[in-house]
């Protein structure tokens, strides 16, 4: 446990949470802040900053629990598209520095649905969340060559 | 087998993929059409469409690969940041219809970098990724009388 890290209070129960799920490793709750309704975190009990050092072990109990997660989920709010996403480092959006997963339902807009106005134009409440998870995708080509000496140097890095 | 699918013909082989890693559960290779350098998609060997219909014992094999695949494609990028996004149906972004995890290297923009001048008008060449994963995050701030309602639902859906 780091004692500085708000996720590990909350798994020692120092902070309330609105827990889904716990077992020995895993920790599920609702985020406080979310992206749709239904927007869950799912974290490793183990202290790990990036997911790169996590154990195994955890990594693995965390990604047995996500299936279930989702379906309660997807049922629970009528959701049936999601987004699961896990940030590494400030550069990639992480803010609170203990591994998790977030588990995002997508809801499908409506055209009567006031947000699809102006993406920029918030018309939700602080209450209200919002319509999931915004993906932005500047996709490249891979390049062969290139792509043969990436595999050389991460198969190495893999021992 | 979905025979219909691509990323089942590329695990039976009848598809070549830039192939980084392989055991008995999972597959991971080097995604096409790359954001950053060292893009990963990470799969279960299981045909999946949605990550709440993967079997617990597959989606904990996937999990257990990802820490070492990100220290790996780290050191072999020498980017620290990175995300993990995994879409599940339409609305959410997924294309290919197959249970899939990327992991995507986030490098850190320079002032140097063209790409900053402006965000919609990419100088990258086709060959040249961008930089990777654009998040949108329209949070809102959880409801606390909704949240236990929230917590009762989906706990009984977890049964």
């Amino acid at each position: 446990m780091d004692t500085t890290c708000i996720f590990c209070k909350i798994i020692a129960g120092q902070i309330p949470c609105h827990k889904l799920y716990e077992d020995d490793r895993v920790l599920a709750f609702l985020d406080l802040g979310p992206l749709a309704d239904g927007h869950v975190l799912v974290i490793p009990k183990y202290h790990a900053v990036q997911l790169d050092e996590l154990p195994s072990e955890d990594a693995a109990a965390v990604g047995a629990v996500l299936p279930k997660l989702a379906k309660a989920v997807s049922r629970a709010t009528g959701t049936e598209a999601y987004n699961v996403l896990q940030n590494n480092g400030e550069a990639a959006g992480q803010v609170v520095m203990h591994v998790h997963f977030h588990l995002i339902p997508k809801p499908v807009p409506t055209t009567a649905d006031p947000r699809l106005s102006d993406s920029t134009d918030s018309t939700d409440s602080p209450g209200s969340p919002g319509s999931g998870l915004g993906i932005g995708w500047p996709a490249g080509k891979l390049d062969q060559d290139a792509a043969a000496a990436l595999v050389e140097k991460i198969t190495a890095e893999l021992g």
